[in-house]
């Protein structure tokens, strides 16, 4: 009987070294992660605002409730998104404005310009996205949002097209983080196991405890007020200290 | 009994009459109905044969088995829809290509190119959904696509934009006809219950039966060798009979 715990033992330690010293894949989450928010409140409410007082009588303070709903506007519930363009469309409804197909494109185009002009890569990330590449590793990106085409049109414009292996998004996929099954596409798609990666967000629910439900490597991008989740591996204040961190991962585990 | 059944007929008559004279909005499908396929499995193995053989050593016969899952190539099940950019990202893996970000958008670029070049209105059909609107008819698409880009764009290009209250495609509400939640979603964007609407497809069970069963009138667009739905309220060969199918429906029931 011991001697099974003993053997136990040795298999997992075995088991966690040969994971973590094959890590492949190195997955982060966007929003507030990789990107900054400099003004996605403020931007969104002016330029509806612009944009809609064509149509009707309306006051800021409408849309700003509208704005404060935009992520729970949704038929579905639970893990499941929606597209931006569908969003448009309920908004429209809530306003009392028909969804007529001109207006719901100029809407749309609108909300997705604006998710790109307020949101800025930190500082370093494009750097160390390019480093963690040439180790080796796969990377990918992981992102709860409506609006697949903000997410490539920011990797695109930061210049980081032939950097990344994958994007995928809960728009595309349908699936939202938590949810244990936008992380096993992302998987299937670069062909990795969950211990071979390791998935890096702000969440502590949709990317930390998320992540590791699914079996990968969790690390906490920490913020303001925000408690560490007893999910995460290890945590990080800055993206630049994810080599440094995966380094510790690996000699913790080695 | 026999005075209840009376007036049970009579109520019922009523209720027809009341709804068919109230008759406000025109639902269209899009592939089959509105326009016509003039080449678009051509089209498709051809364009994706000219993309692909600069990443990998492929033969079209592989491309073509691939277009023929098209439609079926999803995690999820029943009356669910994904979008084709997530599509294009299975069919990527499926061909032992990473779906990495810049090929996967050359990839759906490319797909939604080949739908708006392979598909036509058919003949009649921008004037007769302009007469329609004239009518006082309010006018809806309801689509069964993975991609709304494209049904949009083929609404752009014919110059229908404003003759047309709401375009609703699977891809923008993850639901597929024949789910009823795709057609009420639609009647709640513009207002109309039920029985106040008409849903013109050619499909038996995504259109006609659909329709119906979501409490809509139905009229089948007839296609070569296909029967007609015990559903269907009218049959139509063509979309320019519409105006006078619409008359005789509401003539039967007054």
């Amino acid at each position: 009987m011991e001697n099974c715990k003993r053997i136990g033992k040795v298999i997992t330690v075995a088991f966690v070294f040969l994971s973590i010293s094959m890590l492949k894949a190195i997955l982060f989450d966007m929003g507030s992660t990789l990107v900054i928010d400099i003004g996605l409140r403020k931007n969104f409410v002016e330029a509806m605002h612009k944009l809609l007082k064509n149509h009707i009588n309306i006051d800021r303070a409408k849309i700003e409730l509208l704005f404060d709903e935009w992520d729970h506007i949704t038929y579905r519930e639970g893990l499941e998104e929606y597209w931006d363009l569908f969003r448009s469309m309920i908004l429209l409804k809530k306003l009392g404005l028909k969804p007529s197909p001109l207006l719901v494109e100029e809407v749309y185009e609108t909300i997705v310009n604006v998710w790109v002009e307020s949101y800025v890569f930190e500082e370093g990330v494009v750097r160390t996205v390019k480093e963690l590449k040439n180790l080796g590793y796969q990377i990918g990106i992981i992102s709860n949002t409506g609006s697949h085409d903000s997410v490539y049109r920011e990797i695109k414009r930061a210049g980081l097209t032939h950097f990344i292996d994958v994007i995928i998004t809960s728009q595309a996929v349908g699936w939202k983080k938590p949810s244990p099954k936008i992380f096993k596409i992302t998987l299937d798609m670069i062909g990795v196991k969950p211990e071979q990666a390791v998935h890096v967000g702000d969440d502590p629910i949709a990317d930390v405890e998320g992540a590791k439900k699914a079996g990968l490597w969790a690390v906490q991008k920490m913020k303001k007020g925000e408690k560490v989740s007893p999910y995460a591996d290890a945590v990080v204040y800055k993206i630049v200290e994810i080599p440094k961190v995966l380094e510790e991962l690996l000699r913790r585990h080695s």
